[in-house]
């Protein structure tokens, strides 16, 4: 059994019963929904007590249980470049304004990243007379570039000193 | 001369002069920073008022000037997959969330995307005890697909009815 | 099952049945042949009233009926670049007149693009003497680029000021 | 000289004057401005009497004369798939629409392709209250596949036998 | 059933009864055999009264005929850049060669392309001492450009003014 | 100086003297149109008579006549796949008859390939009243694969033994 | 039945009997290993002695044994670039010295190639004191570009006039 | 003035004094040789001392001492897949253990991944007698994925529950 | 039966039992656990002992033992590039310091390059106030280019004459 | 100055004094012709003596003799796959027979690879009545895999048990 059988298996039982994300996110619970239906659709790992959730929600072996558990081969559900509009759109974005962001991170935070796995993600609706908006909050912690001096256990020079 | 060409140059201009983004922005002022920086880079245009106030601070000609009102051939300035480590964060987050947003996004909001054009995005930093973060937040209006009839001129069915 | 499964499903029908596209757009009816057509091959949604037609016209299941009412993953019928030379010839235009509709859409409407999801498609046969000719018409709302400031509430400039 | 060394000299040129492409089409004239507009920027050829006046009126040598009027290399001015978001919402439309373009022509027209050679394009601004639209008709003579016998010189087979 | 599923057991049948391509193409005749060979491998429509005949042959069922007859998804039994080296060869011939073929038929012909659908092809033996050859032939329309006016129904422009 | 460069100052001596491919190909003589054009857009070299009269046509330097006698990088001068309408018709027919024509040409001459270097190829005009065919004669050397023993200098087995 | 599925019966025999290429290679005999393991994989064709030896070994139908000796759609069991170290050391040295294989071969032949089809091999282990070798052996026809006047008929030039 | 034109300007003036990277790396100071030779290459930046020292080292412009101090557009140095074989054995190490990599990491780490970019190298000769040994130590901070509650502010789930 | 199909098989029993990689690499021991692991999951072959002791615990047939032992087509577990996080990261390292990895070794060693053949990895935690660190040692065998004389035999150059 | 600007610069100088390769391979002399045409094409390193004979030879400066003698980013003069027929046929041979050697060395050999660092490589004229044969002999070191054991410094395991 593969992690692909698995989403195929839950899909087929969300629209059997006619379940939304909502139901099936409040139903395993604790968690931000964003994680819960990445986890359902294999991009994510489910922590022990959301893994039972899960279990008793959709009737799952106990191999089952645990491959939800398990941290998957992500990136494996959205082909790139994105071949859906929806997603291809947030494709467009980093495309067309990726080297802008780096311009700005940077002058703000000095050399480094936005961390993509000390990552926080949500979606909400913001209602507009032109028609409702798409609003997206994200946050992640900044991870400055270390310069390591060349003798391992050399105090590291400070990133931020300019 | 292309608008590789004048992107070169304006770089050059804020090396020179040791000027930042920020510093940049406020002189041409009016208008987000990302949108100003995305246009010096080569991936906005600049408005009238705003052209006409680069031309001021970095000394441009007339042909410099129309330059960057021209709508620019977008997303030349990012290698995709982009190769700086970065950039690559924004598009791991579509990789691997992509499938979840279309999910969540179309759950809310019915069939449709947000748009990479009516859109705005901010950015700052949330100071954080265990590490400041990178707090973006982005705001796309939803464009539902429209469901037209055979005949043209025939009432648009509802997108909604569901 | 798979969104995939059911349009092999619903193609062995009709081809059993000896249908044609214009038989089941009539008997789906209330909307574009193009749109139904496009979601019997995978690539676009039916609307609720639809899919209760289009399940009574191919027996299908409750879980099929669902099936046809979600969001498909879009653009996974058609390779690119495409390998059939019907479609290749779409895909030849963008690639030869891409450039000149960028120039003088942004001429007429300013900075922005056509929209590819509030948009309608015709096809028909026009006769011609020398050989009848394929006839498209496709209209999309333009989507100008929204220059928001930099605060966000700020009123966004106008987009049309030159 | 190469034609893309052309096509800038054009474009400086149309930059430094201000001139529009509704300009530059009426001063050519005689012909479509999307073929006048593709011209310039490389991706057409302009008949004789059209680059004695292009001559004129960009002040050209006799060598970038003929040059104008060589069938150029096509679809290198647009990398594919697109970057720019206006062009790739037409390559999406392809991708998403593409299969069911191919149904539906094939059904009214037999097995075939709608020719780009044979082709005609217009476009124009179309008033709405919701917002403007871009209308693009698009014509293109059919051309059957042809069923030739073994032997050359045998009668063709009809190709519209059903 | 899809098409590659029909190409298989054609081929199977084939195998089985220790068939020549001959046999196959002068049994279901009245055309060319490249056309319908290369209708057995998925690539072409056979014609009704063609399809009638390899229903007999190949003893399929009614919806088996009916595919037979459906222009298929062309262009997917080869892959490409091809990996077999006898298609590869052709591969390479337009690789080399493709450019000098376009100078040469444009200036005989004028601004245009040879039609890959109005196109007939044979193949023989050309005995040789020095090891025999094979000789190909094709000939395909010449479909000039057309350089269509402004305004739709205006006289089109002569292409061949030069 | 590279090949490159020696093709575009043949391509700018054509266009400034306002020369045919015809002209050129009779000036220098002796060898088929096709490969002297070949050989003028890099893609084959010429033999030593041939250089010495397009040297004299040309008034090229020693070192450049020298660099026509070279065997080039070939197949640098066409984008894979074309971009090109023209160039592509040719890469479509690979793509959509390569399978056949290997199944019809090793069923006529057993396991191998045609040699895409012992290699004639010939265009035409075919006059046509419904329009003018490009016909096209190609002749290749068939290359059976050879079936060596495990020991070398083992007579080879006969490769047609079926 | 595809020529997949009749490896990947061959190559499960072989593990389940514990045969060695050796031993099959012997079994089936009259031929270099080369060829005879490259057929098993699916690379190669056998001849149709070998095919009746190899039916006997593997105890094959008829239709397996007539598999066996068509041409296969060669070049499908290797990803290129390749995966495997081992099998891309060699596609490295093609990256490294290709360039220098070319000019010192067409120094040595003139201007064509060494053939890949009329085309022998050996491998031999070459002990040595500081690791044993891996020793190959190639040896293809040079065949030379031919340089066919216009005319057909035309006596060619010698391709070695230099 | 791009990183790249000041890279080849500093490899010129390395090769021209004869230097070696340990002598500018020493000349430097301060830091790892890795990230200063990096930085030299234009995939690091150096910090305003080692910028300093820089300067005076190779005679730099103040706007060249600037452009080491920024952040470059990192990874392009490098082509993807490598062609050198120096650099592509790391990349075939990726390729070989990257999944064996994944779930011996996860295993002891949890659901989470090494950082790059909190990231120290170390190189150095490993004497032995079959022949010295090139020996890498790497230390990258672990980074466990967070799993946020829906509500912003929540306290996030401990990420070792298991 | 492939070794994909025995990889999903061996993950499956894992899954099943409970079992860690620690737990199987103790029990199937005397080697590292980094090439137990690559081997069940098919990149890595195992020798003969270890082999029998996985038949003994994952209860497996003579054939998928002997499969376990043949050389496996490495590289095929991980997509390139990487789609996952994880090993994503050190596909990144790669591409920011593989030329600067180049430069030191090859200075340090000369020309050549460090096996990925004959190369060892460890893994391990090193704990951290700051975060726990991913501690990574390899350690491959330095091949130099050898310098072979044109004669088979002549004595070789020393590698190292600088 | 770049390498591959002093390649340029040999191969004019080559053309202008209209040497051959067995000239210059001569006059460097003291290894392989193989391996200095390969340095002069950018691909190779030459030692100290040999770059001081090219010096004189070709009369560089002292930066271009040191540039002859880094080592250079290889594989970066051949595009893969190879667009030159001559280099095609090597990359061919690789693709159709690469699992073949695959499994033919590491029978006789055990699990490794074949060197191609410690390799040696040989080209000459086989005289033959059929026409003349390139016979290549290549001879790569044999690296088996270690399987090294857990703890470092753990006596190996022999990898040629079987």
């Amino acid at each position: 059994m593969t992690r692909d059988d698995l989403t195929e298996k839950l899909l087929d039982i969300k629209r059997e019963r006619g379940w939304t994300w909502a139901h099936i996110c409040e139903a395993i619970g604790g968690m931000s929904p964003v994680l819960i239906t990445a986890a359902c659709l294999g991009d994510m790992r489910l922590p022990k007590a959301q893994c039972a959730r899960a279990k008793e929600l959709f009737a799952l072996s106990d191999a089952e249980e645990r491959l939800l558990h398990e941290p998957p081969l992500r990136g494996r559900s959205t082909a790139m470049p994105p071949t859906d509009p929806l997603i291809y759109r947030f494709y467009e974005l980093v495309m067309v304004y990726g080297a802008t962001w780096k311009e700005l991170i940077q002058e703000e935070f000095g050399d480094g990243i936005m961390s993509a796995i000390d990552f926080d993600f949500t979606m909400e609706r913001q209602p507009d007379p032109k028609g409702d908006r798409v609003r997206i909050a994200m946050s992640g912690k900044f991870l400055p570039y270390r310069y390591y001096g060349a003798q391992q256990g050399t105090p590291e020079l400070g990133y931020r000193e300019d």
